[in-house]
């Protein structure tokens, strides 16, 4: 599964899985299918804005790897990807972000209004869905997994400006904002599993998004646009503060700090001015502690899946590890 | 139950159902608590907005009236006043209203930001709580009904500016945006009934729900500020195209039509012109008719409670009717 340069592309990890991840697809298309011409024509910008489904993938492999045998899961990974879709809509509309994956946000080609009503319209599709499979367990999973992202994303606006933001905090954000759905994901992966199982793979969806949020925070910081597809310093830029930030915050000098409280203070800090908190950020080892803090939750997920029967779908969730911590973008 | 003024008020409607109505208040203030400081500070403005409690009233009604005994009566009223407010919370930001009830919105007072994540909060909080109950048939309806009304805010969002606009396309959008959600009230009020009396008490709040948006459509254009709380022609000044208008158009010389044209490519009309055009739809009957259609549904909404039992709840639903259409505010 590992390629020979050490590194595992997501597309080694979803071999296996293409046949089902296309019925999630379908199904996808065919549960936010409305006739209504608005809704088709956002629709069909959603289905070609087509994800990485790195959520249903998660799905699938939790599924086989614990032995599943579960006549839902295509489904169940088809709402977990249109949960994941909703929020992005909102999200999109919370930050004015006008680019998602390369392509114009909701907002940004319809509007603000559609893109509320859109995220909504995406979220209760879900709901009906997962009412129409007859069992409360995965609305149970799911429907918390939603109200902690909602938490998650308030406390997001509280990590704009504001160098006082402690670890602690961005740990609670992360772990509502991506940690929780990720977690959800292998949960309902799990659900025909022993309680025993299903409760390991929920730890091991939790590390696993810690870890894929730490990575994603710090790929801002170190790599190039022409890489990650986005700016460099995307959210130094839009004031976001991140684990490498405030990890380097204490250990700057009187003129360091001054630079990230003028950046903070400008509404579009010039690139030069992000370059520097950028070198500084690197240099006291902020990316550094990132990384580590990012192997630490890695190796949380590793020993979850020593618990389980070996399998090829074990071996596959062992190399989505190391993708989370490898990739570049 | 009807005054000698022949008027119903809300007070009377809501007699009986006090203690209720106080549990229902309680048991939304315990879903929606949080222990973070930012959604409690909202949820504190939400909580002191307080509304009319019009869908709770309407569960608690018809579950007395179809003789139910449903241990989860106050649970389900508070959850449907719970998806009505976060249902307001989204219309506002998507509307940039300013003002509901006479107090700031959460998106005037908080941020858009705020307002985009709250509803989503409340509504997750609402699907939490209904998975809780422990049974699939509530969820069935308030997913489903929470659904439609997303469709109708889509359909809202086409009735502006749009003087095509027909009154079959302004009958599906109250029914989605209004209806649905007074519809699901009342069939959640009556889910211990037989199969028979449930459909009919859903037909029940639907017509009711297309009388009562009619009839607020219609106090937009015919009250003044005083009365209503909101400054007349205020539907017209952001350019809702509503039933009275949809009447009075065709019958419209070229003069007049020419004006509502004016009317809706102007950015912020002006008051006179708005008096001009309430004037024309007054003269051409368009405030009759809709008034004519309200009672239309009223009707309707008699018919399906003559079929109940005849017992107080009955008669006070009966009370509903007059309320909703002789309602000046």
């Amino acid at each position: 599964m590992i390629s020979e340069a050490g590194t595992v592309t997501l597309a080694q990890l979803q071999a296996g899985l293409e046949p089902r991840l296309d019925q999630a697809r379908n199904e996808i298309r065919r549960l936010i299918a409305a006739d209504f011409q608005l809704i088709s024509d956002v629709n069909t910008h959603l289905l070609q804005m087509q994800g990485k489904m790195f959520r249903p993938t998660l799905v699938f492999l939790v599924h086989d790897a614990t032995g599943g045998n579960d006549p839902r899961v295509v489904s169940l990974a088809a709402i977990v990807e249109l949960i994941h879709l909703a929020t992005l809509v909102h999200d999109d509309s919370v930050d004015h972000s006008v680019l998602r994956r390369g392509m114009p946000t909701i907002n940004a080609l319809f509007s603000h209004q559609v893109s509320v009503i859109m995220g909504d319209y995406l979220y209760s599709r879900a709901v009906i869905e997962l009412v129409r499979l007859n069992d409360l367990a995965p609305l149970r999973v799911l429907s918390r997994v939603t109200n902690e992202m909602t938490v998650g994303e308030m406390r997001q606006l509280l990590a704009h400006d504001r160098l006082k933001f402690t670890e602690e905090e961005y740990d609670l954000l992360i772990r509502a904002k991506t940690a929780s759905l990720l977690s959800g994901a292998a949960e309902v992966g799990a659900l025909t599993a022993s309680p025993g199982v299903r409760e390991g793979m929920t730890r091991f969806g939790a590390y696993l998004g810690m870890a894929f949020q730490i990575i994603d925070d710090l790929l801002d910081f170190a790599e190039s646009e022409a890489v990650t597809g986005k700016p460099s310093g995307l959210d130094l830029r839009e004031h976001k503060v991140t684990l490498p930030l405030i990890h380097a915050l204490p250990r700057m000098n009187d003129r360091q700090r001054a630079r990230v409280s003028q950046l903070m203070a400008t509404p579009e800090p010039p690139d030069d001015l992000i370059a520097e908190v950028i070198a500084d950020v690197t240099a006291l080892g902020g990316l550094d502690y990132a990384r580590e803090r990012a192997q630490q939750f890695i190796g949380k997920a590793q020993t979850e899946l020593d618990r389980l029967a070996p399998s090829p779908a074990r071996e596959t969730l062992r190399a989505s590890l190391t993708y989370v911590l490898d990739r570049r973008r």
